[in-house]
């Protein structure tokens, strides 16, 4: 069978077969509900504990703080409106590039009385320091900044600003999303009230994600019902799916700095390519992603480009995945000021576990003669 | 390995091999994201239109009226939550049995200025007709009644009920989890404006279910952000269990008449040597579902019958799954006006498609053995 080579990680990540084989019993002989009280009931139960302590552990938290959801989306929906949900309406502050599951549950608090503040960020998609301090003299009540941005790569310092928010009185909540496994993610020394993690972005299954949660908080659960969770949230816990994420997470983070080396490598080698193609790199003056490429070229249109591409057997994004069947250019790209025009030119590459200098190598060359040709077409064409 | 006798079909289900074998490949090498515009999101996103086509197919829906959840409690919240927010407060009715993932949400709407009226029911588990009648009067904005009891399995006539909701001018919601697969449900047919189904109660895996629903109610999302499901719910779309979901959602309807009318004769069978063993038989009175059955035995407590039964092989479920956790009694049973100490001994058999004759007989036996014996250390105690 033909398989392209991927190299769109940061969208979503292959199984890796350890964490199918830890799956698998899930989907056949235990099958139980975990709440169900016989021996399928206790298996699967026992299950859960036990990727609770690995996601925990992953992450530098206590497994009671760890609340499985089925991903990063409805984590970042629970935490915020949970949070909202549970408190008078005040400021919520959050980053221009955050993801849309924290911007969209943003505009919908914005309906209920909310207000909230987006801090612009720089052109290389840091975030404007003088605009957070402003707004944490306004006394925010919640601020969410990600904790490395899915299209560029770019690294908030959340220590930092989890410091600064804690110091002004507000909770503090970081999208990790994209950071575990890729960088060194420690709840507990970040000083985040609360964290975002998902795990088919560091091959574990897509549906289970989980919202680390500081005890203090008080949150409304987003989904009522049987009481799971600690009553955060309920339904039938997806076992298989998380008995998966609590094995990636494990693996993910053993081998983080080793893979992180790896591919920053891989990655920096890449872009020395793209430089000498003519793309700009978007976010390269900043700390990155080690994994992590978003570029464009002038008068190359991304889709088509991506198109292209695709035929020729490689597998990349343009602009964000969640949103790719909205033609508007990335809102990431925007906010650091890229004119809309060029913006609509993003390619992201995002390596991964299986990427090889092979891969690299192959799609640089036919980046490269892609872009060529496009170029000829459209000189032809003027 | 020991493999206890499953007889609790209505918490959660064995997959099917013929589903498993549908969800695998989207487990190993057709992982993508189905937002990616390559070809392993092209494979995401036709499996993800298949499912949907499937399901619409086992509903009596169209295909845009499918709208994937992670499961059944998400999508009783997001229908109710969803409607709320995008009207002004009004009269939410539903009926006393419904689940917890429809009673909880609606406790938090009724923090919010909504009026909550919860109908009764008669000793058998069937809705009270003038207390019906009487609602409808009121002008509720929104109707919630369940497609059939997990716990008795006492059905609702829908159709009937659907009309006249309709007729008053509201919005009509069934939970459908425990029906499909087990009755014929046919949303067009209902004229339910929504209804919820779950997979992983109908051989299907844990991790998808969906909301059908009428495309002119106005939902605002639970899960916002990326943008996926119509802008209704977002997130990276669970693809192996959407899938499996679809599979098992075409199989349970196939097979459906067989099916009920042998798991009818079967757990009519078991009645009969309950009804030989003293149990009395809730919901007996009314239409049930054909799989299940929820009986007690006058001074024997559930927990302790369910504990022994499951050290002497036979998987059964005392009171919900959902709310094991919980010590109170049945709040199903308390609506039908049984003792709380009479309703502490329940325990509910529910069979599917494993089950067996040889099942049903070995299950009679031990739990005339079991009950005999309780009753004798009782005695032995007073």
């Amino acid at each position: 069978m033909f398989a392209p080579v991927y190299l769109d990680h940061n969208a979503s990540t292959p199984l890796d077969p350890r964490v199918r084989e830890a799956m698998l019993p899930y989907l056949d002989a235990r099958f139980g509900n975990a709440s169900s009280r016989h021996e399928y009931g206790r298996q699967a139960r026992a299950a859960i504990d036990q990727a609770r302590q690995q996601v925990a552990a992953a992450v530098g938290a206590h497994s009671t703080e760890v609340v499985f959801t089925s991903g990063g989306s409805e984590s970042n929906n629970l935490f915020l409106k949970g949070v909202a949900a549970s408190a008078k309406p005040g400021l919520l502050v959050l980053g221009a590039t955050e993801h849309p599951c924290v911007r969209e549950p943003a505009r919908q608090l914005a309906r209920q009385g909310w207000s909230v503040e987006t801090l612009a960020v720089d052109e290389a998609g840091r975030l404007d320091g003088a605009a957070f301090d402003a707004a944490l003299q306004r006394r925010p009540r919640v601020v969410s900044l990600m904790w490395a941005n899915n299209e560029t790569g770019v690294i908030n310092p959340i220590e930092a600003l989890a410091a600064r928010v804690r110091a002004a009185g507000a909770w503090f909540h970081s999208d990790a999303a994209q950071a575990l496994g890729k960088l060194r993610v420690d709840f507990r020394a970040s000083g985040a009230h609360a964290l975002t993690v998902s795990g088919h972005k560091l091959g574990g299954p897509i549906g289970a994600g989980a919202l680390i949660l500081d005890k203090r908080l008080e949150l409304a659960p987003l989904i009522a019902g049987g009481g799971q969770e600690r009553g955060l949230r309920s339904g039938t816990e997806n076992v298989a799916a998380i008995v998966g994420f609590g094995r990636a997470a494990e693996l993910a983070v053993e081998a983080q700095q080793e893979s992180a080396a790896r591919l920053r490598d891989l990655r920096d080698y890449l872009e020395s390519r793209l430089h000498a193609q003519g793309a700009r790199i978007f976010g390269a003056g900043a700390e990155r992603l080690p994994n992590t490429s978003f570029f464009a070229f002038e008068h190359i249109d991304g889709e088509t480009l991506v198109g292209r591409l695709d035929r020729a057997g490689f597998a990349v994004a343009s602009g964000s995945a969640c949103s790719s069947a909205d033609p508007r250019p990335s809102a990431t790209l925007l906010a650091m000021g890229v004119a809309p025009e060029f913006a609509r030119g993003a390619i992201r590459v995002s390596l991964g576990r299986s990427s090889t200098q092979e891969d690299v190598d192959g799609f640089a060359r036919v980046l490269g003669e892609t872009v060529m040709e496009l170029k000829r077409l459209a000189a032809l064409a003027a």
